[in-house]
């Protein structure tokens, strides 16, 4: 477990946000809580820390692959660009709260670890093996998981 | 190696794509060549197999996490919308092409993998394993691998 | 003096928001504190209650000029759509405190009290008293105010 | 009364305006006629002066609440910029005409001070005297107006 | 010649139109006076007869190719779709004067004989032959009007 | 004839293509072929010759109507601006094949010749001998082979 639930609202909780180009979610972080990598295919998100310190990243996109990291306490923001893969930790022993507002009533969330490894159905072990460069049994075992 | 190329024809090559809102990516795959998962974070694709036949597929959006998969042959089409994570696998013994097109001149491109294990510096392992569920040791051997 | 603080994250303080899409603002209420009717002329807002209890309306376009109020406590999220005029107020002894997240990274503001009564220079007592419905000795009254 | 009437042209009046981004009024002012102060939430427009003469003006945003004003005579063109406060007044003594273009088949009107004072309900007189920076008792005359 | 003068107002003549969403043309049409087959690629025009009388139309794309016309008068509007071919005529013996608001600060204008028979160099007679089915000849002689 | 065949994959074909933005077109060409001048009013194009050779070329807009023109080979790439008249021509005595994406799930098509000789009903030829300054005789000998 992840330890890190996500209260959002967005057009799929209120029709009426249609068209608004706006949605937020809630981010509730139990302690070494982990909000885990994932992208918004459709918005880009500006996180607000409500409660206790994240430490927080996104890696840009290809041929960079840059991670940027940062540790934001209460009342710190941070922007997460449209579709990159990014994070947040709670890496202290209280829990932490978040809001992040998102540039669209549907951004959608993509949590990259379910999507790959964790989709319905699998992906084939061949093709995620050559993709991360592991033997397949090293696959098997982490679909396993999800 | 994943044994494919791209050759991509966007506004970092010809500036005055710049507006235009359209680009495109030749992909040029060996025999068990892999484009290997990744998203556009700006750009819906739609391939055409010129060459040769092509397994592929994409993994919807949170909660469903659902897999669609399809045999392309030539003259083939298919839609991969903007920013869900997907590939395409050449499982044959002969070579094959495709034509990308992308609906932006700066469409991105984030490789999965690359991304979450070979980032520029790496992401902590704790995170992946947290992530990934798996322990750091299997998170430190792939990340190893890029 | 209404009482209400505003500190924005925007493009004007953060260059690279530029094409994100979105912006914030926190806002600080007094006991009594008013936030005036105001509008956004480039953005819908998504206002959270982090602290204290607001009392918030809007009023919709013409020809309905209809009010919705509501009472928002900690928690609570409103939604104040493009260019209406909206306004919060702590009507409680204790200090209040909103996060606003609005659809654009330039929205503006335009307090309609100074934009009307406190241009520099002012609109003309003629125009004012037609448009109010008072008498010129009113319009040059409040307009000294600002 | 403020003797100047709005004949609109857009996606209320013609559905299949709908997606086309552009709409219409033409405006019809009587001698010492006001177009009183008011913003369209989502629309630039631009007035051609067609019979008469107009004063109009905007006022820009915060902070600068700068007052732009300008003699219009037939044939003379002006822009108001989305979701400013603008106005039109003929000064003269003989009918006035002007075309008005906006860049949205719906761009809505809101005339100031009839959504702020003439809401239904009525905006407390609380809030529009902490506002307005007047007593309550001048609130409640000017609402009583509308 | 046609006879028609087309006085453009778009971000060419004024710079602080840009992003504006908006431009306007004054047409003068001598009698007998056409403003001829035209398509406008980055608008849609809405159109208002401030004198005289015109036979306007538009043809919609393939494959319907309908043609659509109207007689307007003073005062009537009428609306061309963006990127359709359209024309207005003023089959009258007085001078006639139209206002064109447009859906963009920079919609462009295509007058289809000068850019089909006029062009700089000119497009072969094989191909425009070809085209409009008619023999080279009388493509040549077209093209030597222009 | 002009022995060009346009197999299309836009909205109207796959209707979940709408809001993907994005859109294909194959095109195949006789020896000699001709995919006459005409322009789509809601996409740029950007063109890959799969087989064969093609002489192709765009117009710019008014005032310049300048030709663009370029022979593009097997796997050249060449792109055409939103709304603006274009041509392929398979000059050789072998079949050509291209693709052409747009950007757009709905980006029309408007043969120009089609349009403006070929619409039902007819332009009157008054008009079009105007605007192409030929005598109307030639406009109904034109017209009548649509």
């Amino acid at each position: 477990m992840t330890h890190s639930t996500v209260t959002p609202v967005n057009v799929a909780q209120i029709a009426w946000l249609n068209t608004m180009g706006i949605s937020l979610a809630r981010i509730d972080y139990a302690p070494y809580g982990l909000n885990p990598p994932h992208t918004h295919p459709r918005g880009t998100e500006i996180l607000t820390v409500l409660e206790g310190s994240l430490y927080v990243g996104f890696v840009t996109s290809n041929p960079g692959n840059k991670l940027f990291t940062k540790v934001l306490n209460k009342g710190d923001v941070y922007v997460f660009p449209q579709g990159l893969i990014h994070f947040q930790f709670n890496y202290g022993t209280k829990n932490a709260v978040a809001l992040a507002a998102l540039s669209s009533q549907n951004p959608g969330v993509i949590t990259v670890a379910n999507a790959v490894f964790g989709s319905k159905l699998s992906i084939t072990d061949d093709i995620l093996a050559k993709a991360f460069q592991v033997d397949k049994m090293t696959v098997d075992r982490i679909q396993a998981q999800f």
